[in-house]
């Protein structure tokens, strides 16, 4: 039997440390945030029980004080199975988590397992433990941008929010790249190859980042209404992207091309022309989405759609930085945001000279690039 | 310009929903707590004036009664990039993620992305907006287990614990594997074929997950001083893999086999094999560890030692509740742990009755087996 050095024994009080030092509880509390007005005498006094006791200041006598955490949440609204497999979150992250950490701000992430997590999420971003969230992957139906709302707390959303009460009194902030633009490039670069039988394959059209990508693909063919035989669901995952061009080549076995909305999903659509003896691109051209690992990766190397994705992270966390403290981060992003960010219509401060307040920031749409390699 | 719709604006306070109830303080303290000792009708006054105004209990105001927020933080002593490319990660997650949801319980992620990170994700830690910690693929100088023994915080790590001052008075809890042994059985089972000169590919040696690798290896060749020429770090990641196993090579061009310390690893290193033309396993027999994707996708699919990660998952987050909570989570252990969960030594409340207190908590060291493919 081993014993328990961890255990939750009683911590030591706020009224504990007063008495040791012989000081008032509100003098230990003024030490504990800063120590202003404190006599340093007095200062050193309370430090030196804090010490003794060990003891620990509670986030509530704290955040009473501050209301302030120093802690960002980002929420994920896709289980880890999703969000471990697609390089995509990982590379917005990567963005997100250096700019938090330039600013000292600790990154929590949360992702949704099940329907379940939802109201515990809620409950925890609604009792202070953080001063913001970042959100995104969120499907139309999402109860977290109401949840952020009601709790008052300041969120800055990853793509275009299309969920129900979106844009009614509300105008959240987020940042997203041109879907619709690039999906318009992908099917136009097809078409200039000589290709008249597109597919697509599409991710779950209750995300608007699928929707406008459908839509660009529309634009491109030049019809509101393509052959239905033509569009199938990959639900933004490989093995759905390898069934969904399963299903593509028994409905329309004479099409000559795909435009597949994930580089994850064309992975799988890959596999499963190579299985069916389809040669790339001579017999069916492909086109990716989003231009991480897997379409470097892929064989043969995928054309594809570039978009930042790091560099959306960035821009999430830069407003979100902005909208907690305007003063600080709007000097901060005026300095760094100087040259633009590559590839961004406006950065957050890009025009705005520093001192600028929430009030005066604006979405963010990043521009989408073809990169052509080898796949089409 | 788009207005601002969650900027920080003033939050109604406790007291202006005690001022609208016609109730004290401590009134609409005790209701937003759980109402208990609250008369019924004052409670709907209270949740009337809370609707009313919009009112969001602070974390301070409830963790000053309850003491208690809901939520774990989980600490990764590594860097994005590692995390979202090393299966073993998001494995270990799902099972972590898994056991604490069933328990209602909130999974806070952090990272550790530099070491200025430290800093603040122990002031975090230590402001009370957490009840406890796991801690995973810490290295030996990591501050994180001082920085949880000061603040006092219930934690339970991932793999034996090897920093300084480990085992000084503290004990600490942990899940582990038994690396020593499932590094011998995979060595036993190359000089079971006939292998006569067997290189190994470590993970960094100042993770004990790593050095007890290391050792198993040693002890199945009868040594405690191999042929330097056969060792090389590859860091635990398939880019150091592939380098490592060039250098094997260019070392001791003689070598008929070689242990790697991970799947993802060995991932790299059979790139190497095959880009110099050694054919595997007739000319170089491998051996991985892990049992995760790479093992099963790699060319040949590799023979490897199988850890249950996900299952060490749940056991980390099982314990942690339990030294949280021991009534309330040693009865849910029995019940779920009645069989003993696969391939472990001894589950936490396996062999305690319900109402073992956290002083009665051990750590537990799971079993790992040898499971062959084609690679060796």
């Amino acid at each position: 039997m081993v014993a328990d050095p961890n255990g939750p024994g009683p911590r030591p009080t706020l009224e504990a440390v007063a008495a040791l030092a012989g000081v008032s509880r509100a003098t230990v509390s003024r030490v504990v945030n800063g120590g202003a007005g404190v006599r340093a005498a007095v200062r050193e006094r309370v430090h030196e029980a804090v010490a003794a006791l060990g003891y620990v200041p509670n986030s509530a006598a704290r955040s009473l004080v501050t209301r302030r955490t120093g802690a960002v949440a980002v929420v994920i609204a896709e289980p880890e199975a999703r969000v471990f497999s697609d390089p995509f979150f990982g590379r917005q992250l990567r963005g997100i988590s250096r700019e938090l950490a330039a600013a000292d701000t600790q990154l929590l992430l949360m992702l949704v397992e099940r329907p379940a997590d939802y109201d515990r999420i809620g409950r925890y971003l609604s009792a202070g433990h953080v001063d913001g969230a970042l959100m995104f992957s969120l499907h139309r139906d999402d109860p977290l941008p109401a949840m952020a709302e009601r709790a008052g707390l300041p969120t800055v959303y990853g793509g275009r929010p299309g969920w129900a009460g979106a844009g009614r009194d509300a105008r959240p902030l987020y940042v997203d790249a041109d879907n619709r633009d690039g999906a318009r490039q992908a099917v136009r670069h097809l078409l200039g190859r000589g290709c008249r039988r597109i597919a697509v394959i599409t991710g779950p059209l209750d995300q608007t980042s699928a929707e406008d990508r459908l839509d660009g693909y529309r634009d491109a063919l030049g019809t509101p209404e393509p052959d239905p035989r033509l569009i199938a669901d990959g639900g933004f995952t490989a093995q759905g992207g390898e069934r969904a061009m399963g299903r593509l080549l028994d409905a329309a076995p004479d099409l000559d091309a795909v435009f597949v909305c994930s580089d994850l999903m064309a992975s799988g659509a890959l596999r499963t022309l190579r299985a069916r003896g389809r040669r790339v691109p001579d017999e069916v051209a492909v086109v990716g989405y989003d231009d991480l690992e897997p379409a470097a990766w892929a064989d043969p190397p995928l054309t594809t759609v570039r978009q930042d994705v790091e560099e959306m992270g960035r821009l999430m966390a830069r407003l979100l930085l902005r909208l907690l403290d305007p003063r600080k981060s709007a000097g901060a992003a005026g300095a760094d945001g100087a040259d633009g960010p590559d590839g961004a219509d406006g950065a957050p401060g890009g025009e705005h000279g520093p001192g600028a307040g929430p009030a005066e920031l604006a979405p963010v749409i990043t521009k989408a690039r073809l990169v052509v390699r080898e796949s089409a």
